[in-house]
This record gives structure tokens, C-alpha cells and sequence, in this order.
């Protein structure tokens, strides 16, 4: 079992989603929620904010390693200096505890839980919500892309284990189930 | 008596430097180093040993307040993710001590400490040794803009107080020494 904590990270909201993968890729929810700061309260307190928030959430959880949103500067100068500042603390707060961090960007966890790395919002929220067998859509909103996140360090480090044991064509119940929720997930039903 | 602990933020080097400032604006040396992370370090490795490195010189120094060059995203994009990083653990440094942060922008420091904006760093290098009254330009030279950062700092401090003070055409001697320095650093003689 690999437990995976996923951050999204941001200094207004910063979501952050644990999730449990088992060797058979079946993934189970853990822990879900979004740390908030008023942008009106000096910079260096909602870092802070940030930063104990996470802590918390680590020393709870004890994951067995830490999957943050790899940032760019393509989004808005301010937003991405404020993301950037909140990854820093998340990252600290991982190596500090011992903690390796994955980086993956947006697309590649699009990629991971949809199946095509140009997916929405709604349709990686709602593959999110199949994945880990949740009866209504992940809440807070703001949160299923860390969810996301952990699922798709998870798989990818749980698809490179199934290649080296020689699996392949050889899929388990839950991989099956897996594979029919991706495949109904690309219907058009979903963007509506 | 005010100390500012300035942060010229970065992953590879992390300038900082410490300087007091007293009531006539008279800024001496404490200390300057510079923390160095390996790129080839995996990245949460070295952000930990900046933020470690900033909470150990703030632990010894006890500055009353940081400065922190506000970061933009004009440069290289890999550059400013790292360097915001980099000023993420500092400003969670400097809040978990209960310390305030004042940014300041590159151009700000430089006016401050040449007399105009847009001075180069060999300018702003000169200038600091001259307020400092150091024997040789400061070492490391990558800490130089720390430097320029915390007296930068101390005088935009200083100046409202003295404004507040009635002073403003009452010259102390450091303050008259300071004005003839500047003159002299506007000399094309620095650029040579």
C-alpha cells in the first residue's frame, strides 16, 4: 500500500488530498481539504498559513511520499510567484520530514486519470469521484486536483511496478473497473 | 538601533546579509554569506538547506525585521520558480519567528543605495562598501544585493523617521558622508 499526499498548490487556497493505492491500483480516499488565506493578511502570515497547515497534515497522515503540481510561469505573474512561494513551503515541509517529492504537471495528471491530458475540470473531477467510489463529486471542489495528483503519482509509479513484475494484459477486477470508468468518462454526457 | 536581515533569494546562492542601522542612518557590517545548493540535489533536498540555512542566521543574528527582494517573472522561467521557492521559506521563516518581511523591488535597492534605479552591480557593489566602510568590496559577491537590500531597508525606515522628526535639512555627519559617497559613486569612474 503507498500512501500519496497531493498538493495544489496556491496561497489563496491550497488543496490537498491523501489517497491510498493499493498494489492492485485500487485507490481509496484518505483525507481531503483546502487550507485558506485572506489575501488581505500580510504575505509572510499567509505563508505561514500555509506552511503549518501542510506540516499538520503530514504529521498526520504520515504519507510515504508528497505529489505537487509542477508550476509554470505561463498563468498570471502575481498568482504564479504566490503558487511558487506556497510550493517552497511544501516542499520544506516534505524534506523535513524526510520526504521525497514527485513533481508532475497539470497535463500529465489530466493525462493519468482521464486519459487525455487536455481534460476539464469537471471531467477530472468527475473521474476523481469514480476512481475513489465517492457517492457525490470530491468536496471542497478546489481540492480534486490534489486528489488527482496523488492518484496519478500512485499509478505511475504502481504502472511502472506492474511492468517490472511482468503484468501487462493480466488486469485485476479493479483495473477492469479502472479501464470502463476511463473509457465512460470520454463520452460527451460529462461536458454537459 | 534597527538590524535588518536582508535575503537576496535564490536556489543555486542565496545572498544574505545582516546590517544595522542606527538613528543617524550610519549602517554597519554584522554579517554576509551566501547559501549554496547543488542543482543536482533533488529540488526538495535543497530547498530544506536554504530554509535551514536562513532560520540558523536569523536564530544568531536575531534581525528586528527582514527585507526580501520582491521577485517577478521577467526573467527565466526556471530561474523565478526557484527563486520564489527560495522566498517562500524565507518569508516561513521569518513569520514563524514572528519577524516582518518588507519587499522591496531590485530597482527600489538600487536607487536607494546609488541614487538611481537602473545602476549595474558593480555600482551597487561599490556603493555598499563605501556605507559600510569596508576595506574591500564585500565577500561573497553574490551577497552584495543582500546587503543593498537590508540598508535599502533601514533607510526607507530611517527616512520616514527622521521626516517624522522634523529633521530633513539637519544633516548629521553620516548622513553628509553619505551624500558625498553617492555623488562619487555617479562618477563614470565605477563603470571603468
Amino acid at each position: 500500500m503507498l500512501r500519496v499526499l497531493g498538493v495544489d498548490p496556491g496561497l489563496t487556497r491550497c488543496g490537498i488530498g491523501v489517497v491510498d493505492i493499493d498494489p492492485t491500483r485500487r485507490a481509496s480516499l484518505v483525507h481531503v481539504s483546502v487550507v485558506r488565506t485572506n489575501p488581505a493578511t500580510p504575505l509572510e502570515q499567509r505563508v505561514l498559513a500555509i506552511a503549518e497547515g501542510v506540516a499538520a497534515l503530514l504529521d498526520e497522515h504520515r504519507p510515504d511520499v508528497v505529489a505537487l503540481e509542477r508550476v509554470f510561469a505561463q498563468h498570471n505573474v502575481r498568482t504564479v510567484m504566490g503558487t511558487a512561494q506556497a510550493s517552497g513551503v511544501v516542499l520544506h515541509a516534505a524534506a523535513a520530514r524526510g520526504l521525497g517529492v514527485a513533481l508532475h504537471t497539470p497535463s500529465e495528471v489530466k493525462a493519468a486519470v482521464t486519459g487525455h491530458g487536455a481534460a476539464d475540470k469537471k471531467q477530472v473531477t468527475a473521474m476523481v469521484q469514480r476512481i475513489l467510489r465517492l457517492d457525490a463529486p470530491p468536496t471542497p471542489a478546489d481540492a480534486a486536483d490534489a486528489l488527482a495528483l496523488a492518484i496519478c503519482h500512485g499509478w505511475r509509479r504502481g504502472a511502472v511496478s506492474a511492468l517490472e513484475l511482468g503484468g501487462g494484459d493480466a488486469l485485476t477486477p479493479a483495473q477492469r473497473a479502472w479501464r470502463a470508468a476511463e473509457k465512460s468518462a470520454a463520452t460527451p454526457r460529462l461536458d454537459g
